[in-house]
């Protein structure tokens, strides 16, 4: 530490001139949530000191702009915005984001170790520091099993890892609560926990605290988040692609409670990060329901640096890493610039990034046998609800010769295993609205086989084979259109630039606009398969009863 | 981790009976600071519920008092209470505290590494948790080396040991400053660090910060608490027996501020705590200086407990230590009862006490000679400043022969070194106004050698024999009148029980009243030795220059 520290030191006290000099800036107070007219000095990517008299070998001034910590996300999916680390750094970086907190789940789940091993490599050298929480639940349930199984022991081989914070969102909640010895001992590797328990409450909630999760993001109700608040839980107020909990949330942040509060964006798309913003969009929203500028860009920096216990960024005072973010307004919060303090993850080296993790789509287009449904009765239908990834139980009298029968607005819905076994899942979805055309994705939580759904089986089967093709990915298929966002970094992400996913996705919106159905599909096809989350899903084995909790035939008389 | 916590997980559910039920409270809410009418419930020494419906193997109502967690000291010497840790722990447990963060800074500069490991023996089976900071300058200076000097590699010996948080009061600022290998060694020891720089401010402060300093408990002016909290410093906020520093700084906390800023008493002598209170005083004096009651306690509770990252207190919520008060009123904060979780340092065993650091006073009576001035002129005479700890350098027209001279104030003061060395410093002070008698004392900052003043040679000896004769202590003598305080546990504490030690301090007042001077004599007698303190001081090897910092002879000509 000596020898570094004091050439700081001798900055600080104004003896050697800094790298940088921020002239005439109005520099963030995160601990009293005020402003400071001064200068900052900067040098080897560390904060020297604030205050005038400071030279350096490079001065700009600032002209009285906002001058704040790098912004934090306390808590994302990288692979939810489709974009490989690298190209998610850049894209973020440019929104006044200079760390992330981020849980490899989707990955972990298709790849296991190598998959948390390439999001480690991945963060090298980028203008956003990647820090990671271990996901906990892989698979999330017994049911559920898609290209890994991580016990307590395969998690602990990470645990000293650089890059690695702790362990991600616990959403074994009855297996916290039933004291069940390998949750337990993965809650026993890692000081820090993040949970994950949407509406838990009372005797419950204080035995999840108890047993040792520390935080939620999962608050939809103010009295839920006050309560969980209350009980020493750290709340991540969210706002992702498909959760907008800002509002209904926003009146939880007072300066009392603001260094208990941060944001986080759980899952957001490529096309939202590159349209709308990341953290600094998650202000805005803040801000215009009613929370002060400055307590929103507290829990944006500090408290979320303070969560995590990382004492060297959140605030701009001596000793703290350089990361900046500059901004021109605070109604709405604009910002103009992001300047991290250096590369990441490299001790300031940027190396070679890792290469994409490729091949797991291992698997062949189905027969039409295989997805061949047969019968002619009463038929259990998945049912989408619109605005919720929960769906419903319904039931038709259904010949299943005359599928799809886009007047009842009933298709086909398919789950290839994509992990070698050539299991084939089939069953029937009401609620996408297609009248013509499918679509079809290795994006299907939390096992991501492929799923596909569409109005009759050759574009299932053609959406499928894209799919395939790609190593992974996203498609539709419309007559003799067809269109394909490859996710060939594990069948989740893709390695095109930013720019270059958000137009394919705008292509895929285009044709499935045209196919007559509801807006987003592939969010609602991404979580049919999930077997956690009531009430009828569908998996590589068929049908399956979320509720009851086991496999159920298409039709009920079977 | 999974056995314990499974029974507790299970009584937080209500399915088990916990061990306690304290019903109809006002619980403290530190998280947002507000109060919670409602039931907590307490297994195994730790708080597993919050809420209605938990049954209990005892129960209790509370009758709607005020529940609140025990109260925290974020820096204090335990030594300056002139108890050993058992029974400083057995007083302050009658106030509500059930956690002090200490700095053996003491015990330490009289026995090096044996003093350390007699604070950590003593703080077993205690109803109070003591934390230490271990001791960062020792000596304070060159020019003060008592029994012990304290390099890095001694401290680094005691880093991962139980009952040790970090470093304790950088009070070295010019080391820090001039990046001293040393000190920054010392800092790199540990990932706590408390700071100590009165007055500190601009570059150099940004450079003390930037070195890893991270609190300060010495500020006295509003602008320099609020430079230091802007700075990235936790403030606590002080209120001892000679420091009273909230009046000053109550406008310092405010909600946005209150996560940083905490109380500490530093040093408070044993009858202060008895008759006024610990930390539950600076609760009622902050509350005087217009903070509010819940700000205040939240101070005293979860900001401190963060502070120096004990995440297992500091709130009432579930997983947390079960360390309660009890109060009955809020204006003025009265402290009914202290519920600590379980007898601290010993994983809940209650085991013998540390025997007391004896034979540390190694000296014999001086000589009549030894103490003996000589010379005709003009003399350096230590002029005391009431209420400072400084000291003025004055100058006098004075016959040695003639001393004392009660007329114009000029006693003899003498230093005798205790640690085998047969050393005698002698000067002349100006301030105590003693007309007869003399008092001597072993707690002399901060080497801790033998220090008296007072009317005549043979009652400065007198007053020294009986310290020497309790192994340490503090004595008045006055004719044939003589009382004493032993402190036989390093010359610094007593063995005896706080009452007593309470009623020796009335009786050393007595004397000393009777001998006409001033207040507090020994406070005053206590810090002539300290030669970090500017202007004039009294060693064993005599006279020292505290501003050009080297020994003067008493006579000017000489």
């Amino acid at each position: 530490m000596t020898g570094p520290v004091t050439g700081l030191i001798s900055a600080a006290r104004g003896l050697v001139p800094a790298d940088i000099v921020y002239r005439n800036a109005e520099i963030f107070d995160a601990f009293s949530c005020t402003w400071e007219h001064n200068d900052l000095a900067v040098k080897d990517g560390i904060i020297v000191g604030i205050g005038p008299g400071y030279r350096g070998n490079r001065e700009r001034d600032l002209a009285g702009a906002y001058l704040l910590p790098g912004l934090i996300d306390a808590h994302v999916h990288i692979e939810s915005s489709l974009l490989v680390p690298q190209e998610y750094a850049r894209l973020v970086s440019a929104h006044g984001t200079t760390t992330v907190i981020a849980d490899p789940h989707e990955i972990a789940n298709v790849a296991g170790r190598a998959g948390i091993e390439y999001m480690l490599a991945a963060r090298s050298g980028l203008p956003v520091d990647i820090l990671y929480l271990l996901p906990s639940c892989v698979p999330a349930t017994p049911a559920d099993v898609g290209g890994a199984i991580l016990d307590a022991n395969a998690l602990s081989a990470f645990a000293r890892q650089d890059g690695v914070l702790g362990l991600g969102e616990m959403m074994n909640v009855p297996g916290v609560l039933s004291g069940d010895g390998e949750v337990l001992t993965k809650l026993g590797l890692f000081p820090v926990r993040d949970g994950h328990a949407p509406l838990l409450s009372g005797q419950d909630l204080n035995a999840y605290v108890l047993a040792g999760l520390q935080s939620d993001h999962e608050c939809t109700l103010l009295s839920e988040a006050k309560e969980k608040l209350r009980r020493g839980m750290y709340i991540f107020v969210r706002d992702g692609s498909t959760e907008h909990n800002i509002p209904a949330l926003a009146a939880l942040v007072t300066p009392y409670t603001v260094s208990r509060c941060s944001f986080a964006t759980d899952d957001c798309h490529a096309d939202l990060l590159a349209r709308e913003g990341h953290i600094d969009r998650c202000i805005r929203i803040a801000v215009a329901c009613g929370i002060e500028p400055e307590l929103a860009i507290r829990m944006a920096t500090l408290s979320a640096a303070e969560r995590f216990g990382l004492s060297d960024r959140g605030a701009l005072v001596p000793g703290r890493r350089a990361d900046l973010c500059i901004a021109s307004d605070l109604r709405p919060f604009t910002v103009l610039e992001t300047i991290p303090a250096e590369p990441c993850g490299t001790g300031g080296r940027a190396i070679a990034s890792a290469s994409p993790l490729a091949g797991t789509v291992r698997c062949r287009v189905p027969t039409r046998e295989q997805i061949g449904l047969y019968g002619n009765g009463k038929a259990r239908v998945i049912g989408l609800v619109p605005g919720q990834i929960l769906t419903e139980a319904r039931e038709y009298g259904i010949d299943a010769a005359e599928l799809p029968d886009t007047g009842r607005d009933l298709l086909k819905v398919v789950v290839c295993n994509r992990y070698g076994k050539d299991t084939v899942g089939t069953g029937i979805v009401h609620g996408f609205g297609f009248k013509k055309g499918a679509i079809a994705a290795s994006v299907s939580h939390d096992a991501h086989n492929i799923v596909a759904t569409g109005a009759g089986d050759d574009e299932i089967l053609a959406a499928i084979g894209a799919v395939i093709r790609s190593d992974g990915g996203m498609a539709a298929v419309d007559g003799e259109r067809i269109s394909v966002l490859p996710l060939d970094c594990a069948g989740l992400m893709s390695t095109l630039p930013a720019g270059e996913v958000v137009r394919r996705l705008d292509a895929l919106r285009g044709i499935t606009t045209g196919m007559g159905g509801i807006a987003e599909p592939f969010m609602y096809l991404s979580f049919l398969a999930l077997t956690v989350i009531p009430a009828l899903r569908i998996t590589d084995r068929g049908l399956f009863d979320g509720v009851g909790f086991k496999d159920v035939p298409v039709f009920l008389d079977r």
